[in-house]
């Protein structure tokens, strides 16, 4: 049998689908999986959306421009400048959600064993996009001790190496629901400038934004024109994951031409979701104060439901729709699989995305797990519940089992 | 400004959509573009996928699963049980149209600097797939004046190295037409077997196949459970490109592993698209009848109108929608663009795809192109005429240059 790439072989199994047999399983034995492991929001896709896929008036489902429609990357222009950023739709190519965005950024920016410095714990499948093309993930780590604030530029510094080509944020964070303070741009941008770095930053998370908090973008930092590129992507900003739009942003033109060859090769992003995209674009700001609302005070419920079982940390979260959580177990791998193959409380289980799949750094994470709060309230009390019992009872059964073997507990 | 990568630089832009601002800058002017460069057919898509589109009843456009949608993946594998293959909806993957598809295959199956023999011409796109993972084309070359048949396994096995990972072929071909006879498919099974390489098959035109030719397809090869791998795509087969719906098929179930890593990281394919092809693939086998009988009507009528045009060669064409064209100029990506620039009859003009790009040897294919003839018989007949008073005009114009010059002609 002929072999196949040494990259498919050392792919890691994304740590937020990898349990998805588990969870089946547990379905077809009448469990009801709260699923907390993947960033699925249950708000519903406005109707504008539906309506421009219910109204379309084609004959035939054709391919679009390589870089999209030219109404919607028009759209997410205008959406660029409301928010004060000075973005034309030629510094927009639209892609198969931020997933082939990434794809294309990192081709076009990383040569086979180059270096991309990403802060973790990051999004696991950026492990996977950088080793489709052979470069290599950098991890600078943040603590949860931290809330997962950046280091300061010493840090960076000591990983900065000939083979460095870019710096990857995401921003606000997923997994940590982190939003980076204006001063620590700032000092993303010296670093940039200093060693000729491209600095991507994934904002998929832009809107969601809580406490006052503001998110800034990497395209409103002075001088890195050239440097700066956006990843984006109506999935999560208008709950329409499935659609697959997303989008580069960047004024770099050379980068730009690039992307459009990798672009043109793969003929167009998909016709339908484009329809409905740019119907979404034409929404008022207000859309998304209201779904801000919503997942503030999920939130909310969140943390503090998760404080109130003993042993577990969550930090200081102000974006996004994720936190990094720290749970009393030696091995959230062990523990999430446990929750879905072997425990349920009031006919149900919660799925969680283990932490490890999160770092780069072997050993970091083993005791963290990223939870989406993308569930209603109810059913989020309801998931805390039952991962509150959860760890209960694997507490006792781990400790059943040592006595067992005749280990001290 | 940060570099971009070497991949990013040298790789070449698509010969079906280089030209595209010309054209665009065509219609500005008020000229009419017939559209041959291209395979994106006139024909409508099917009602029963808009049906589906627009009885759409879901209130989130969420994630599918990674692999796509089970209906659609038993669907696909129904497909193939219908025409003789033992496929088992866990040997289908849905992809974002056959590119991704592609993608993933070369991707799970070459290593950076790994080599993959592809008779030439082949689609330009497959030089991009490679590239952005710095595996390297090595091509077989096939000749017009042998209607591009594939030559002994001699001229395989002079260009297997230690690096040869895997044969590419496309059947029914693009941008050939050919349909590869059964000897052929086992000639190439009998070289990747001795040789322990991969047998990648793109099998997108399939059901084109014309003057009784019958398409077989490499997962009838026995023995190749192992080495066989399909692309498929919805785009040609029911005339929607732009829904973006592909799929790998095999049966290595290692292979297959490794892409749903990949497939993982990128978490879906596009779902809406996914509903229409679910749709698609409950046609009737008569579907594919109609269809082909008004693809091989066109097909006798551009070979009969460009074989009126003189100096034009072109070749037996049995299947797919397209046809490698010898045209009596020096080089084709000059023409071609001169076409959309400078020429037009009866307010219209012809965009061809340059043959040169569907080649890897360089100096091949530069009096070529590539003509789809996805055209309804009126549009296409109106094509061949203009594209015959085109050559007319721009040898005579060449002839003029020349004559001011003081060049003999």
């Amino acid at each position: 049998m002929p072999q196949i790439s040494h990259r498919a072989e050392i792919l890691p199994a994304s740590p937020i689908r990898k349990l998805v047999p588990y969870a089946d399983a547990a379905r077809q034995r009448g469990t009801h999986v709260y699923h907390l492991n993947i960033g699925q929001p249950d708000i519903e896709t406005p109707q504008t959306f539906w309506d421009a896929i219910r109204n379309v008036d084609m004959k035939v489902v054709a391919y679009s421009h390589s870089a999209g429609n030219l109404g919607l990357r028009k759209g997410i222009a205008k959406y660029y400048n409301r928010i004060g950023h000075d973005i034309a739709s030629d510094d927009v190519l639209v892609t198969t959600g931020a997933s082939e965005a990434l794809q294309f950024i990192l081709g076009a920016t990383l040569n086979p064993g180059d270096e991309i410095i990403v802060p973790e714990p990051f999004y696991a499948n950026y492990l996977g996009f950088a080793g489709l093309i052979d470069a290599k993930v950098v991890p600078l780590t943040t603590r949860i001790e931290d809330s997962f604030a950046l280091p300061d530029a010493e840090a960076f510094k000591q990983l900065i190496t000939p083979r460095t080509r870019a710096i990857l944020i995401c921003n606000p964070g997923n997994p940590t629901g982190i939003i980076y303070p204006q001063e620590t741009l700032e000092l993303l941008r010296d670093i940039v400038l200093e060693h000729d770095l491209f600095l991507i930053s994934d904002e998929v998370y832009r809107e969601f934004a809580y406490d006052g908090y503001v998110h800034r973008s990497v395209l409103g930092l002075e001088g890195l024109e050239d440097h700066a590129i956006v990843t984006d992507s109506i999935s999560k900003r208008f709950s329409a994951c499935g659609a697959r739009i997303g989008a580069v942003i960047t004024r770099n033109q050379t980068l730009m031409g690039a992307i459009l060859k990798m672009a043109q090769a793969r003929l167009s992003p998909p016709g339908l979701g484009q329809l409905g995209a740019e119907a979404l674009y034409q929404l008022p700001p207000t859309y998304f104060d209201s779904i801000a609302a919503e997942y503030s005070a999920r939130r909310d419920l969140l943390l503090e439901r998760l404080r109130a079982i003993p042993g577990v940390t969550v930090p200081r979260v102000n974006g996004a729709f994720y936190a990094m959580v720290q749970l009393p177990v030696d091995d959230t791998d062990e523990f999430c699989r446990w929750m879905l193959e072997s425990f349920s409380y009031k006919g149900a289980t919660v799925m969680m995305a283990p932490g490890a799949g999160f770092y780069a750094t072997p050993g970091l994470g083993k005791n963290e797990v990223r939870v989406a709060y993308v569930l209603n309230q109810q059913d989020l009390y309801e998931a805390m519940e039952c991962l509150g019992e959860g760890i209960i009872a694997y507490q006792k059964m781990k400790s059943l089992a040592q006595h067992a073997a005749g280990q001290p507990t």
